[in-house]
């Protein structure tokens, strides 16, 4: 029936092209008849929509993983943790099933194995202290309510569970608590449901929590196992080297805009604009979801490389919140040089020098900075390099105070102000950018002691970050060192 | 044996008194043994901080519960959705314990439910499709190892387990699916692998699936159920009445600031200073996560009450995203205004009434915004308001422009700018914010245009978002409609 039909098609169409003879071969092409050529053209459009969708997806997932191959490594950690852990019941004659022990061990390390090793710890520990915790509160309960007489006893169950269902979580909204165990309090009231809703007896019930902590620990195990020995993401780590390397972004970013805004008109001339480089402060104004979580995380790891135990995570959180009050002034900067009235070139090269004087220092003293949180040693340099930058806060101010004399010289004085204005607005915003970069220096000062930090050669200036006042004045900062 | 030891040890103390005949009652108290004494100390000291402790907690928990109340509702619908799906399993003879299906169902609602309607939908969506999808490829992957003889069966399905794992954990890393599908890709690994894993035939298995399909729609439509009947807060409306609250917060902010910059020696006459209102754009600053998080859920939901389901939710992103423009000015306007160089009076003076005129008109348009935000509907002023933060922004300029020859008359004019810097930077400062203020304008407009705003009487005024020349001269703004 189906092979009439196309044959009927195929000679409706040669008919007509006998109908119009002056019809080309692509007439006959296009003569199939409507849905044929419809249909045709919606499947290739399928099918391109579909490939191109598909590359488009695998280009995304390339990117992602070129741009941090441990991505994958997790992906392929995950994956062995999982077979394991599967092998490991596979193997054994307790396994039964999907009711049976190896459900929980499998489910442990699906949900438990983190990307950093301290969110791994994190979900192990609340696993395995809210299961241990809620497990014995639901035996004693269902231990109470077996006494109370059969018609008391699924009242008790039931108010019990409602009681502490309702309070868990409520308490999940205390900031506190929120931080440190949402996910233990998840499984505090699964654990707890499921047992004092079971109809097992006690002593059913104490042989299944012991066979429920033992498989758990297993899963735990596997998974700690797993996710520090091979490759491991220390949290702890990664907040090191975001803060250190926000700092030098932040630098490069200060460096970049005072030198876009005082070298435009070079810039017309063919030089090429270091906008990507000067945009770098985007990154520090948008990675505090990143630190608070990673700060949270890195609290539960044990030492690690150059990091103990008690490594003060918390401190870096000041350090970044430092430099965010940069940002934000940077950012303001950013929006005034890219103002519409256009600077008159004098004061502009009258300006420039002391601009991009102090802008140098300025990203020199953040530089110093991030090698010092990065080496993890006290800079020697550092407070040479502040006292230069407070000289050249001083010598910008000495430069906008000369402004308003030589300038009104040459110009009407009421149009004067106006137009230097965004220049004005400008220097004085590098110069509130300094006095910001002196809180982070004060910040990183408090991180090398609370951290204790290899101390520098000259002991005397072991407190150099907070004292900035030069014990030699012929010490002169070396810039070429950062 | 004790009682023995503790009467010497009181007999000792006795003797002790009679040794030291002048000592008074309180050597006497003070004679008992040393171990006593501490460890009574201990005990009250532990005592008092673990009742502190609690006091403080209960403190904290209480002021949670008063800022929302709908927090400890929250708690209780929890409680109300484990006490149903407990009590319909407890009253059905399918019921068999733990391992039994019960645990998914009451698992299903202890995981699935949300603080949001748009949370509990995207999880259980994500839950659903995840668990349908894992299992029937589990099964048929089952089906296939079964036919490979029974060396090859076992080394098929570890492949597999760990090959989809380690993809799906590593497809985790793409921003697109992380937003979306974090909560179904973690439910994909865990069935894929319980079912891959586990020593059933193909039949069995599909047994279960349907089982395991029948209980967690139970568990997620008793969520769904509680979630939308009982007090429902309803992600979408969240957004909507942080953006508009975070408007008004910003507008009273701006005018705080210049008031405290130009009010301060009123203030030191007695007047208390507004400093908890001008630090309000500290919350537009810090409240990025959120937003992004409830216009992810947001999506998820159906209409509700004005919203309809398509309602464009990223359009909110972009209004506060320009709102957090205009607090990274504010942030560096606040950082001016707290200089130590005091202003001269006579530059305060001069410029005070233009920048206090210019903070009420900037702050005038933000409110405008937030109550049309707030009732959907198109404003019928906006345009002049902006039109008059305009003449605000011209006023400010002059005040500026006439500013030196001013000052220059009455000082010395190597100091002039210096002394007015701060103020004049300030100002600058304020003419950047409201620059910015009109991009808030446009990215209302343009939410506006997208959720269909209620049309303002005046059809003409229509596009007045974008359009701030006024089609009438004579028609005046009136803030205090606002």
């Amino acid at each position: 029936m189906a092979m009439a039909t196309s044959a009927k098609e195929v000679q409706d169409g040669l008919e007509w092209r006998v109908r119009v003879p002056q019809g080309s071969l692509a007439v006959v092409v296009e003569s199939q008849p409507d849905w044929v050529d419809r249909a045709w053209a919606w499947l290739t459009g399928i099918v391109l929509a579909v490939v191109s969708k598909a590359v488009g997806f695998g280009r995304k997932a390339w990117s992602v993983g070129s741009d941090d191959p441990r991505r994958v490594v997790h992906g392929v950690k995950v994956g062995t943790g999982l077979t394991l852990v599967s092998l490991f019941y596979y193997t054994r004659p307790l396994y039964d099933g999907v009711g049976g022990w190896a459900m929980w061990a499998v489910m442990t390390v699906v949900v438990v194995f983190e990307y950093t090793v301290g969110g791994c710890l994190c979900k192990g520990f609340n696993r395995s202290i809210a299961t241990s915790t809620a497990g014995f509160l639901a035996v004693g309960i269902h231990w109470a309510a077996s006494k109370a007489g059969e018609k008391a006893e699924p009242v008790i169950l039931s108010a019990s569970v409602f009681i502490l269902a309702s309070a868990a979580t409520f308490s999940r909204f205390i900031p506190a608590i929120k931080a440190r165990f949402d996910y233990g309090i998840t499984i505090f009231i699964l654990t707890f449901s499921l047992v004092a809703v079971s109809g097992y007896r006690v002593d059913q019930l104490l042989f299944l929590a012991q066979e429920r902590v033992y498989t758990i620990s297993i899963g735990v195990g596997i998974c700690l196992i797993v996710c520090i020995l091979v490759c491991p993401v220390w949290a702890g780590q990664e907040l090191h080297l975001l803060v250190s390397g926000n700092l030098v972004k932040l630098a490069d970013s200060l460096q970049g805009l005072v030198e876009e805004c005082f070298m435009e008109d070079e810039a017309e001339e063919g030089k090429e604009l270091p906008t990507a480089k000067s945009q770098g402060y985007k990154c520090v104004l948008n990675s505090k979801a990143t630190e608070d979580s990673q700060a949270n995380l890195a609290k539960w790891e044990p030492g690690h490389g150059r990091f103990r135990f008690r490594h003060p995570w918390s401190q870096y959180l000041k350090v970044a919140a430092a430099m965010r009050y940069c940002a934000y002034c940077m950012e303001a900067f950013n929006g005034c040089i890219s103002s519409e009235i256009k600077a008159p070139e004098d004061v502009k090269s009258h300006l420039r020098g002391a601009s991009i004087k102090l802008s140098l220092d300025s990203s020199n003293v953040l530089k110093e900075l991030s090698s010092s949180i990065m080496s993890m040693k006290e800079s020697r340099s550092i407070h040479c390099l502040v006292v230069e930058m407070k000289n050249g806060v001083q010598e910008l101010q000495v430069a906008l105070r000369s402004l308003p004399t030589d300038h009104v010289k040459k110009h009407r004085a009421t149009l004067s102000l106006m137009e230097a204005m965004p220049l004005v607005t400008a220097a004085s915003l590098l110069i509130e950018v300094s006095e910001r970069v002196e809180s982070v220096v004060e910040a990183v000062g408090v991180l090398a002691r609370l951290a204790s930090f290899e101390p520098s050669l000259d002991r005397k200036k072991a407190s150099s970050y907070s004292s900035v006042v030069p014990q030699d004045e012929s010490v002169r900062p070396q810039p070429q060192e950062v």
